[in-house]
């Protein structure tokens, strides 16, 4: 029989999906679930957006240019200019999901056995892209004490070796929902044109910045233009993770070069989505502060639910809608588990992100859970007071 | 300045891709172009494929499942049964494009320096996503004097080592336009069942056979479970490239699962399609039937119109829509580059794929062009027409 591949044996299975199985049987006994596991938003996609659709008169689905429609790359210029980000059309490649551009991303700069930096706990995802890259992951390690904020500058300094190629940060954050500020973007610009590196930056959750604090992108910083590239998507902005569309930006003309040729490999990124993501900056500013209102709202009791729990330690999110939380327990695998399998209240129990599967470095995080903050705030309430009950009665 | 990847440099470019600039030049020299290159046929889409979408009533576009919705795979098993390929829904993980069908089979059978047997001339991105893949394709030439049809079995033994992993054909073929017998398709079997290899199978042009001639997928084949991946798509099926859904099919249970970890890693097809895909499979057989009469009106047009022409060769193809001619030229990409730079005929002239590009092996097909029948008859006669006349007057 023929054999896989050594790198399909190593691809990493989403921390979650281990769940499914043991979710669908609490589903199948009868169980309410409440989802606090997932990035799937609630929230409405634009009504534009969805209508654009619905009132495309083309008759022949065709490919798109492989880079994206002109017409949608020079809106999100449009788009970028109103974030005081200056780039132009031809700095930007539409691609299927942030999930491609990051793809992309990592074949145009790095080969196999490669080394990229990230700040722990990350984006499981990452890890399933550099396994599938042959890249591989030096975490530096990011605390929940400090709201898990840049690490000490030294701590990537200390990890550099000559197959260090990038340093990669998600801002703001999943799973940690930090927003870096610009004095830490400023310290990243600093090493990574020290070192020659590039600096990726996956923006997907621009949008989502609360407390009055602005987002501060890889893009604005002078003097970055040949390192920065950032990763964006429609899905978390416009609550349409199902379009798949995303792209990646950068000024660094040969990283744009490189990148198209992937891109033409596979010939076209979604002719429908892209005339609903085309749509979708059309979007009112008031559809934004409603949203984050909403967000800001959930956070806030999420947050102080969870401060009531013993022994749980949360950090605060400044943005996205993720926040991790340290619970009294051995392994948040088993026990996420075991909410599934044997507990509910009143037939109903919660589904978390164990968020061992965040870290790289093992053994880090087994007791932390990434809870999405997705559901409305009613729900919240209610699973919060599962999880504390849970954890009156759980045995390690 | 940070570098680019090696592979990244490595990356062709799409051989018709080097023409664009001239194509654009022309055009706005006012001339008018017969597109003979590309795919994108100019068939409609099916209506009801088109309403679907605009008949959705969905207000959140979320994610489908990695592996494609439940319904869109009981529905694509469903269409195979009818082909008479026996594969459930399981066997079957919904890709976006089949351009993403191979990037998966590529990543979940092959790493860096493996190698993979394919018949040439073949479809460009082949080179492509092994170069992305870092895996070395191993070409064997077939001929356009035997229309492109499987080369000698001896061919392919000669050239497997420790290192190769799989054969890859495409069925019919882009760009010979060849359709494998059922004979052809055993011997393949055999070989990869002595040597213990994987055997994938490009198919997104199944239902394009011509003369009463049927389609063998390698699905149907007894005894090749373990071996068989079959690519898919609805691009050329439904005249829907620009939907971007396509499939990875196998009944070996160990290439599903790895595939499935690669496709978590993106987290899901393209929502919107899936939606057309799933309501395309009611395509009633007239429109089949009316599409596949076109094609071989064209065929039969552009076969006996280039054999016309003085020092032409060309082989008949049996299925998909394209073919290949030899032409009296040494160059083909220069000629083909003159064609938009210098020649015209009331103002109109003709774009047409360099063939050296669909080779591995340097120095083959040089003269040799692809030509896709996509455009109606009346447009094809003068498309060659102007060929006839433009072999007449170029000087090499």
């Amino acid at each position: 029989m023929p054999t896989i591949s050594k790198k399909g044996q190593l691809m990493p299975q989403s921390p979650i999906r281990k769940l499914v199985p043991y979710a669908e049987q609490a589903e199948k006994m009868g169980k309410s679930i409440y989802y606090l596991n997932i990035g799937q938003p609630d929230i409405k996609t634009p009504k534009i957006a969805l209508q654009a659709v619905k009132d495309s008169t083309i008759d022949v689905l065709a490919y798109s240019r492989s880079e994206g429609s002109e017409a949608y790359r020079q809106k999100i210029a449009s788009y970028y200019l109103n974030h005081d980000i200056q780039v132009k059309h031809d700095d930007i490649i539409v691609t299927t999901g942030g999930s491609e551009a990051l793809l992309f991303a990592f074949g145009s700069i790095m080969d196999v056995d490669d080394e990229i930096i990230i700040p722990e706990p990350f984006y499981a995802n990452y890890n399933g892209f550099s396994t599938a890259s042959g890249v591989k992951v030096v975490p530096v390690i990011s605390k929940i004490e400090d709201n898990f904020a840049l690490p000490p500058i030294e701590a990537f300094e200390k990890l550099i070796t000559p197959k260090t190629k990038a340093i990669l940060i998600c801002n703001p954050g999943n799973p940690t929902g930090y927003l870096y500020s610009k004095e830490e973007i400023k310290k990243l610009s600093e090493i990574v044109k020290k070192h020659d590196l590039f600096l990726i930056a996956d923006e997907v959750y621009r949008e989502f910045a609360y407390d009055g604090n602005t987002h501060y992108s890889v893009m604005q910083e002078a003097g970055l233009e040949e390192h920065a590239i950032m990763i964006d998507s429609v899905s978390k902005r416009y609550s349409m993770c199902g379009a798949r569309i995303g792209c990646l930006v950068s000024k660094n003309k040969t990283v744009i070069a490189t990148a198209l040729k992937f891109a033409q490999a596979r010939l076209s990124p979604p002719t429908l989505a892209q005339i609903a993501s085309e749509a979708a900056l059309e979007t009112p500013q008031s559809y934004f502060d409603a949203v984050i209102e909403e967000y800001v709202d959930r956070r806030n009791t999420l947050i102080s639910e969870l401060q009531k729990i013993d022994g749980v330690k949360v950090a605060k999110p400044k943005g996205a809608f993720y926040c991790i939380a340290e619970l009294p327990v051995k392994n948040s695998d088993d026990f996420a588990q075991w909410l599934l399998e044997h507990f509910s209240i009143d037939n109903e129990t919660i589904m978390v992100a164990p968020a061992g599967g965040f870290y790289s470095t093992p053994g880090v995080g087994i007791n932390q859970i990434r809870i999405a903050y997705v559901l409305n705030k009613e729900s919240l309430i209610r699973a919060v007071k599962i999880l504390r009950e849970a954890l009156k009665v759980y045995k390690d």
